[in-house]
């Protein structure tokens, strides 16, 4: 699969609640296609405990942040949790039109802004098999206090309200089949009959 | 992957020229998904060499297959090369209220009607490599007139207009990777937003 040259790469959106394992499995996923460019999002949040600047995220203070706003520098941004999150819009055009896929791991408020712009993107939303695993999972992270977990949960019920305006809803029951899923959905996305008429002789 | 009971089956419609190895892309598909069930048409044509009566095809002639139009218990029917091709119906909604998976081999003229009448089926076309490809296949079968298959490469010509109907298109150029695209393919469509809300907590 993905052995042809594509004319434009694909733009994917991933998102999911706080805790459900995002990370995870875009690590998997990235390690099985290699071919996908991953892009690194902006935000004012803190690192955690093994987070590194530039891989995780581009970790930047509000005032540089704004002025990336105010330049129009970005595909999308989004306020969560009290701080900001966003995407470069630049890299990304560039990576898509030379035929590489690009992965965007973004909320939901940032998801819909960027189906806004790019209708053609193919947005995943990825729960995990129940809220009580989603709060087990955000309590064994030993990140965020009581209050935050709290509000992460609460957080996730309101972005429940959108999976309607995803294409494909993934369930991370487990990583490597969460992975899988993904990854079959990226190659029936190549399938579009619309992203391969040019291998249509005579049309 | 589709390990989950559905609530409703897909139904995918498989469409092709005639000598593009369709029959073997499904034996590949069917024994990697023995879910699956594939529906047998009825055709008014002679069997093939090779050919069973209730596996590659209910064979009936022309009246049993006109009685059948006239009771309206076909899905869809058409007329191909001087024979007619068709779908029971009955079989196909039992199938798919129990959950599972349909797949069906028809042409272009059957694909639209069942796009009309169920719009949420999935339509694949498979393509050769190229006409040239297409045309060795057809003289290597050994079973047409080079006067039939001269009408087979006219009419793949034709069919390729139809091509933008179909949600994905899927070269056979080697037939592990044409049924590995369809498999993903049909997983992803598994993974439509849409097919699994019922795993959503709250909504």
């Amino acid at each position: 699969m993905a052995l042809k040259k594509k004319a434009h790469g694909e733009l994917i959106v991933l998102s999911g609640p706080s805790g459900v394992g995002k990370s995870t499995v875009i690590a998997e996923l990235l390690g099985q296609r290699q071919d996908i460019y991953f892009s690194v999002s902006f935000t004012t949040r803190k690192p955690r405990v093994g987070e590194a600047d530039g891989v995780n995220y581009h970790f930047v203070d509000r005032a540089e942040f704004e002025g990336m706003i105010e330049r129009g520098e970005l595909l999308e941004y989004a306020e969560y949790v009290g701080n900001y999150y966003g995407t470069s819009m630049k890299i990304i055009q560039d990576k898509l039109a030379s035929g590489i896929d690009v992965l965007l791991d973004i909320e939901v408020q940032g998801a819909a802004k960027v189906r806004a712009k790019c209708p053609e993107a193919v947005l995943i939303f990825i729960i995990p098999p129940s809220f009580e695993e989603l709060s087990r999972r955000l309590r064994g992270r030993n990140t965020d206090s009581e209050e935050v977990i709290a509000g992460r949960l609460t957080k996730a019920r309101e972005e429940y309200a959108q999976i309607s305006n995803y294409d494909y809803l993934v369930v991370n029951d487990k990583v490597s089949e969460a992975a899988a899923e993904i990854i079959a959905i990226l190659t029936a996305e190549d399938c579009r009959a619309r992203n391969r008429m040019h291998l249509v002789e005579g049309i």
